[in-house]
């Protein structure tokens, strides 16, 4: 091995946190402990006889291309399903507006790659999705933390931020944002809040990133209009992907943007993985336009309704006074804040001690503040474990608060 | 659309090229052309049928972990297989030394995200793989190119530029070597040449990168060998790929390297794209354990001698003199050398209107040379279609010739 190996690493791999919540997931796998860590879908609502129709016809029909190299903005079948579906929901895009990713982290790392230089400023929510926060991280983005109210990022901390680079002839490269059921929070922006952050973006001149993994998860309530629907313009990116509504095994994501962002997306996307699995795409085609995505879809929406609704329940019941949570919409998290004093990573370690594991907030919390918060899951655990689970949290609050 | 996209771009962006070979292989897929320009392997090489019982095998026994988030690092039971087969073949790992990666192209992207700064310089062939160019070029990579002779990247030249970096304090991240029958060349590096290359490595303190997706499919000749074994202290990182000896649509390759160098690649990958579909990892260790892998090798490498046998023969028929070719013992590809005065850019035009295509040698070469080289794809097309194609490549050449 060579003698200054940590030396020459590049700035990047300096500055790469081994990711806490990782080593965290790793506790929560012991047996016996109900986790409310992680951002599992459940596996009950994986489609395993449906799969196995639509795996052979595909491979008794196409296996010659399913099985081969593809092309690397994505399969055309697949883009075009995604066009339609896209267009149903007010985007004004054709098919050279999408790309498909390997999942959509990998949209979050290409968006980091075509424009963040070392330094460069992003805007993020205070709390935010962690692997968004690990993506621009690792090209040295400066992340500045934007707090929510409860509809979410507040646009007048936007504007403040905003016009306070602007007097420094700055501005960020983006804003990012996760307007529906937001992880970890559990907040959907209403519409007048993403018509004012759209209108910042205008006014100052700079891109929004809508990152949205859970928008079709939606248990009650009305849509909220999509971003990029409100601007159509193409200031707007969106990152999509089928690991929470189909299954997060294959990989699959897709961006929509700009035809000259997507250009860029596909030429750093063809050096990063060349293409994303053709074989999972066609199965994907395949499972929406033989229906099996609309059946399933509520299945899961009617599933995650009531994992939600026991956990809330138990809340109700079980938590102590100076407790409060998100009641979210749809999705998979919601947010727990416990009186200021108590520091939730102590509380994580009782936690595991009693069998039952979360994520702590200041992780989503690029400013590591939020020390009082919890990231909830509900959609993975079993209905019997929600239950237990609630409890069992509720006691180590509980005693905390006694101490 | 924000008004300043092109200056907002990160440097990686603004240096992307829309690659060459994306868009000359959009010209090859015109129907009547025969291609030996991509690098696919044969369509009739694909397993089909084993897969239809593998997949409803790994469907029945564990699709709740096969269609669910998997660890970043891979599934544990091909990183077992994985490690099996290289300690067989001379290294001395453990589990630990292996990370699974979305097919090799993620390898060198990765690779490339935690050594190299925007300038640092990595030395390559002369030729070299144009997916590795590619990938060192998004970080901002100076590429010093190394020129070949009949064994391979030549150590005299090695060295030369080894010691005048030295001379001014400096050395390259990495010297980036495909010693098993070289994409493009052909070529293989005898025992000696791989030594002379590892001793360099250890004089000068550099790491290797021992791209290696061919190793596998030997026609003929005896295994020289790993580079990585060679050494055996963790100076080499081996990158590997079922792309060309499974299927490519799987998207299925890994990296072998010291555990400082897994760590790092594994939290980089984190946040790259989460982990590689455990879906394809599963089918993958069942393929392997169950035999299926040993026996379908076999039949592929008898095939690809076959086309190759075809394509030489074809060559020492039909081609004019002043033509040379490698003649590779196994791999993909071979590499064609025509006249000086002869620009193989201007040759890929007739040869399209001809219908059969090859790609031009000099994308291959990170200074622009090599303009009278071209590489030749002999184990996508039919047999029957490699003997027309070598015919119309003949006859392309020998026009240019006598004009």
């Amino acid at each position: 091995m060579i003698s200054d190996f940590n030396e020459i690493l590049s700035e990047s791999a300096k500055g790469m946190k081994k990711s806490a919540i990782r080593e965290l997931l790793k506790l929560t796998q012991v047996p016996g402990i109900i986790s409310f860590a992680g951002g599992l879908p459940a596996p009950e609502s994986f489609p395993v006889e449906d799969l196995k129709k639509i795996i052979i016809e595909v491979l008794e029909e196409q296996a010659s291309s399913a099985l081969q190299y593809g092309a690397t903005e994505g399969d055309q079948g697949l883009r075009e399903v995604i066009t339609k579906a896209y267009i149903k929901d007010g985007l004004d895009i054709s098919i050279e507006n999408v790309v498909i990713t390997t999942a959509s982290q990998q949209g979050l790392d290409l968006i980091a790659k075509i424009f963040i230089n070392r330094g460069d400023k992003v805007l993020v929510g205070l709390p935010s999705y962690l692997g968004g926060l690990g993506a621009f991280n690792n090209y040295g983005a400066n992340m500045i933390g934007i707090p929510f109210d409860e509809h979410g990022m507040r646009s007048d901390k936007v504007e403040e931020i905003l016009a306070d680079l602007k007097s420094k002839g700055e501005k960020p490269k983006f804003i990012y944002v996760i307007p529906d059921f937001q992880n970890p929070a559990g907040i959907t922006m209403p519409n007048f809040r993403r018509k004012e952050i759209i209108d910042l973006a205008k006014k100052y001149d700079v891109l929004i990133i809508e990152d949205s993994p859970y928008r079709e998860l939606r248990f009650e309530g009305e849509h909220q209009e999509r971003m990029y629907a409100i601007d159509n313009t193409g200031q707007v990116v969106i990152l999509g992907t089928f690991s929470k509504i189909f299954v997060p095994g294959f990989r699959i994501g897709w961006l929509i943007a700009h035809k000259d962002i997507t250009d860029k997306i596909i030429v750093s996307k063809q050096s990063t993985d060349l293409c994303t699995s053709p074989f999972v795409q066609k199965l994907a085609v395949k499972y929406v336009r033989d229906g099996y995505f609309d059946k399933n879809l509520k299945n899961t929406i009617k599933l995650y309704r009531e994992k939600r609704h026991i956990m809330l329940k138990g809340f109700e019941e079980y938590m102590p006074e100076g407790v409060t949570w998100t009641r979210p919409e749809g999705g998979l998290f919601l947010f727990l804040t416990v009186p200021e004093h108590i520091d939730s990573g102590k509380l994580f370690d009782k936690a595991i001690e009693k069998k039952v594991a979360f994520v702590k907030g200041s992780v989503f919390h690029c400013d590591g503040s939020g020390k009082n918060t919890m990231r909830i899951n509900f959609s993975y655990a079993s209905k019997e474990d929600i239950k237990e689970g609630v409890k069992r949290l509720a006691q180590v609050i509980k005693e905390a608060l006694n101490e």
